[in-house]
């Protein structure tokens, strides 16, 4: 039915279908090129709530109960949730569904958490544990700025290295059967760290893990490129794609061409003040979810890589001196 | 060769099985009645490292490594970790990982992680996705009580309802074939709040999602208590332990008798001041890896249900005024 292959993949022989997703998004994520896939934009960075962290909180939800309508599902049909943030504890998460009566895996992958949660789901379906498993994530800028970086009120300048943590949330629903894009292989990431210390510069400290996962998905599916129609990271943002590609280029492998990062999709980088782009697990949710699922349902694209990238620093490892290790999850979709 | 079973479980077939497991216990854990069934005790709380959180991950490193040892493997052999921590960002997590090429999924299931790693371990290799998986997870009292209550050198008095974090990092190798404890079943917990907000009393917080998952392990596995030698729940405390009882009992459960709850067996009540109990990852982790499987592969215990529980809040949470939800992941367990 499905089997390991090679070092860290592992092919689905009856490939789970992802059935149905759902975006929700920020006003300033709105304002950008990908606006029209996103099922539901919000100008109000509270989400109605009291907190910037109950404001993610209620944007997950509107991402599940969206998906819930667009699926005509219940939560009553939901065999098990695999969802993670970046706030501290996974509270985005855990609040989402508390007495939802929804079985829940917590997840934390830092900005990997849409392809992390992708590949759960389909193990747990592929595996034949669970017939309707969603996979779920959410970041927000106020929230995670606050936590990772300064006070908002503080105004401090951001480094040109920097990127906007998108405030959007994205969930999909995988199923054993149904119409929809198919997830065929995945490969699990190592945590790689080549010594990056600059938390402005996240980019870089990701980019050596999505080119270490991208040639063991390559060296285990015995695939490469060719096979693809586009290789997606998750946020490495501007200056992180360029890092992979110069060091892909080094390895002998030409990416470019096929090499797109949701982190420089997400926003206008021209007309919007985001630095080196967009970043945080919602960057990839948002356009997985909105841009790339739908486009594939049309048959734009036929077979894709998507690649989570996600660096796993706190503000503790930071402030203690330690680098930044990072991690990136790649999971095969195929048709539409 | 795996289904899922009732509304949140999922049945092994063919039953992956826990050939190995290590222990790394601290000072205090090695002073409690359980010292004896620890592999590595240290009375330096920081275990050579510079910081408490570096601790915390040299622990975790010393029980991946001990366990490489005891089941005479080495990281290439690893197909893939699942593990997590209570550290903001998981950093205990990833940065033992970091640099090692082992495959890792990161998990945030609060004090529930020894647990949650088991489950996603049976499916992972029950599934054929892998053949040789590990679950593991940690806590540290030094790096718990600065980061989620007061610094320990602001001397704060202790309520009497509180526990105190264990100290210990525990590991299981989770394989397709071999000799050990097997993973039978297992029930996903859903996420449940009935509204304490007394960062104090997690006991009674996590108290109803451990009978909610209990239940449903009952109701979904059409089996009960009778067919268990003993039902362990995690980390409820001496209070949490009582409240569980007395809620089983009202749903005409009688566990009297069965139940078992690590964090009133780790530490001497009687002789250390520990108030409720202990608590954290590592108190489920280290009494699970130590003396249950320990007693298994003796035969003393023939079939446990390992239920770990988890507290999902954060001191962002608790600020806020929010109350604390609960969740509860079961694992069967049988044979020696």
């Amino acid at each position: 039915m499905h089997y390991k292959k090679g070092k860290q993949s592992f092919i689905l022989q009856n490939p789970p279908v992802i059935t149905t997703w759902a975006s929700v998004a920020g006003k300033k994520e709105s304002e950008g090129p990908l606006a029209k896939d996103f099922d539901i934009t919000c100008s109000d960075t509270y989400f109605g709530q009291k907190t910037w962290e109950q404001g993610e909180k209620r944007m997950q939800q509107m991402a599940l109960d969206k998906l819930c309508e667009k699926g005509n599902i219940s939560y009553k049909d939901i065999g098990l949730v695999f969802s993670g943030d970046l706030l501290n504890q996974c509270i985005g998460s855990s609040f989402t569904l508390r007495n939802t009566n929804i079985p829940h895996i917590g997840l934390y992958g830092a900005c990997s958490t849409m392809a992390e949660s992708l590949l759960m789901s389909a193990m747990a379906v592929g595996g034949g544990f669970f017939d309707r498993v969603i996979a779920m994530t959410s970041s927000h800028f106020a929230s995670s700025e606050r936590q990772y970086r300064f006070p908002l009120g503080y105004g401090g300048q951001r480094t040109p290295t920097s990127q906007w943590t998108v405030t959007g949330a994205g969930a999909a629903l995988v199923c054993q059967n149904g119409k929809g894009p198919k997830i065929t292989s995945c490969t699990v990431g190592t945590v790689t760290d080549l010594g990056i210390k600059d938390a402005n510069n996240m980019g870089a400290a990701m980019a050596p893990a999505a080119l270490a996962t991208i040639q063991a998905h390559f060296n285990d599916l015995e695939c490469s490129v060719n096979d693809y129609d586009l290789i997606i990271t998750g946020d490495l943002g501007q200056l992180g794609k360029d890092a992979l590609l110069t060091m892909a280029q080094r390895k002998g492998i030409s990416l470019g061409g096929k090499l797109v990062d949701c982190g420089t999709l997400v926003f206008d980088q021209m007309k919007q003040d985001v630095h080196a782009g967009g970043s945080g697990c919602g960057c990839s949710a948002i356009t997985l979810c909105g841009y790339f699922l739908n486009r594939m349902r049309e048959n734009k694209f036929k077979k894709i890589l998507f690649c989570g990238t996600g660096a796993l620093l706190s503000p503790t490892s930071t402030q203690q001196g330690l680098p930044i290790p990072g991690v990136c999850h790649a999971v095969s979709i195929s048709g539409g």
